[in-house]
């Protein structure tokens, strides 16, 4: 295990009705925010009309910024940095999931910068102010309600990246399980994969005696492979939401990367698929995951039969480790796809004349290298692309 | 799950040397503080000097007091309030294990308390201030150097009572796993009983739908019953000492009770056993726990039948539920004896002349009851004492 500070200030209010009490986590910060949301259907469903009157029951005062697409744009940020700039906006309140989060975290490092926001993503500047975030989760996935990151498009030039800082913690995440009963049965897969993906970048790990953050991410794990069926079965399984939807948040809330160097690589080449083609990004991870640990899986073979064994009950062979690490990855991929994802980039309509050119934009010419399990050059980013086909 | 509010401040400085930073923790809350600690050991194994050392180089005064026991006494915590109070103290630094930091919490709360800070731990006040506490651990066992509790001993009528406040959350706690290397075999036995028993009181709970923080209790008990006899076996196993160590901390501090009610029946039954007797806690609940267990574990055999199968590994009589739960206790029984602890009153020199005493000052002569997973009357409490024997 390495050393490590660990120091999560979020705030979790999880529970029914919980959003009631949004205006009174806000009280202390400010009086004058900026509401930010997405396409409009917190209007249809009620939420939008009781957190207006949780923030005016508190005399909070705001100015709205609709609008946030899935993986989030630059564009958009850029408007809401200027709308707090000019009306003295101190907080931004994220009603959505995690591209809202993402963008209002945007906002928020934008609106305390002379410069352009984007600076941030491509590693010009580093973070040294934020106004405070608070949030409302209503899609369980990214995880972003309780973490220090933020991934925003460039709409010109189709660049997606991320940006890392603990100014990014929001002060306070509102959770309440039935606010996701709405999600289409695509959206639970895909912020499942996600969930997912999260936890499975941090088990591949090179680090050695981690044993306590293994057990909780295969805790973390079986909760979501146990309750996404039971989801997509009773979409207003409040208890099964419950589950997913804390299991999210810890996925993703730094508990379990503690000690230890987690992977990321899957990210990273998600990113260059979605920063193109414009798929969600749990669908894209849905066809990368499987396909890097098909590339991968040789690089630490016990790794892997941990991982087919615990997470996945795989029967163990104990002669033939490679035989049960090819059957938990195969368990992966059966899971993925029993809850409605794709897992081969054929089946988004991705064809294979843009791989070189994602392999090469990722590696920014094979100048990098992506991933810590095993550092993928440009060669190894196109064959895992290859594999995903 | 119920719902919840879950906000853990408490920064976590993990890994080898990381006392060398404690100088820079405290500078931004304080110039003058208390360093609070035990018997005397940190001055003979250096761990003192390179505290002090690190004050120094903030330019951090200090007063020292030392002489914590096990089952820390108000008498000492008395001692400590007059001391902050007529010197201008403004931080407690607790150097040592659970009855140290317990010490310096109580102090904290004494500090800024113009009445008598035992008010707190009868009941009689509910905590409005405390002065900031910082912990360097040595000895991985009651998790207070993350959590909200303080138990403390009144010296002269032999009651152990507890304290709970958001404000007793340290604002650091430094985890060096090395510190715990010179520990006693017994003490690492009795500190592993109540790692085990803090996982324990939160698994067994009547809430429902609790299967995420199921998973993660049982991810906890699993590292420290897979490290424990590692470290017996070899004291200076840095890599095993680091999974129990951290465990340890996070079998405490909330995370794992939440949406849930844990039950805290035992620990209440062994607070008599240790008022009295003077034994360790961790002791008392290695001998309290399984009788515990088989006093209740018909309230709902399908909880004791999984903490059977998931925790212990036990071959499930699908036929036979309480033959499965039974064996389940047999299994921590022989955990606890393998780890060199007694599970008999009688293993600890304890007769059965005192038992009716305790159970009728642990209820208030039988007008409260103890645990929430089944409500101890005084005749039940005598029960399980009598299963102890």
């Amino acid at each position: 295990m390495q050393s490590f500070e660990f120091n999560n200030p979020t705030k979790i209010i999880f529970g029914l009705d919980q959003e009631n009490k949004v205006g009174k986590e806000i009280a202390p910060y400010s009086r004058k925010i900026l509401l930010h949301y997405g396409g409009g259907s917190i209007k249809m469903n009620g939420l939008y009309d009781r957190v207006v009157a949780a923030l005016k029951d508190e005399g909070i005062e705001f100015v709205e910024l609709g609008g946030v697409q899935p993986n989030p744009r630059l564009s958009l940020v850029r408007e809401g940095v200027d709308i707090c700039k000019a009306q003295g906006l101190s907080f931004v309140l994220a009603v959505g999931g995690g591209s809202v989060i993402d963008s209002a975290k945007a906002i928020a490092l934008g609106a305390l910068y002379e410069g352009d926001v984007w600076d941030f993503y491509t590693g010009k500047e580093t973070p040294a102010a934020a106004l405070p975030v608070g949030t409302i989760l209503t899609i369980p996935a990214a995880g972003s309600e309780s973490s220090t990151g933020s991934v925003i498009t460039n709409d010109d030039g189709q660049w997606k990246r991320p940006v890392n800082s603990d100014l990014l913690y929001p002060k306070f995440s509102i959770l309440n399980p039935a606010l996701a009963f709405s999600l289409p049965k695509y959206q639970i897969g895909c912020g499942a994969t996600d969930i997912l993906a999260h936890l499975m970048e941090r088990y591949f790990t090179n680090v050695e005696h981690v044993e306590f953050t293994d057990r909780l991410i295969e805790a973390t794990m079986k909760t979501v492979l146990h309750n996404v069926p039971k989801i997509l079965d009773n979409h207003t399984d409040y208890d099964a939401w419950a589950e997913v939807m804390w299991a999210g948040t810890i996925a993703h809330n730094n508990l379990l990367n503690q000690g230890r160097v987690g992977d990321w690589g899957s990210h990273d080449i998600e990113h260059e698929i979605s920063g193109i083609y414009d798929v969600a990004h749990g669908a894209g991870l849905a066809v990368v995951f499987p396909a890097w640990m098909k590339y991968v899986h040789k690089h630490d073979l016990d790794r892997f039969v941990q991982f087919a064994v615990r997470v996945f009950n795989v029967e163990q062979d104990f002669k033939d480790k490679e035989e049960t690490a090819l059957r938990g990855i195969r368990a992966l991929e059966e899971f993925l796809m029993r809850i409605g994802m794709q897992v081969r980039l054929s089946g988004l309509g991705i064809l294979d004349d843009r791989l070189h050119e994602m392999a090469r934009k990722g590696t920014q010419n094979d100048t990098i290298t992506l991933g810590n399990f095993v550092p993928l050059g440009e060669k190894d980013v196109y064959e895992i692309l290859r594999l995903a086909i």
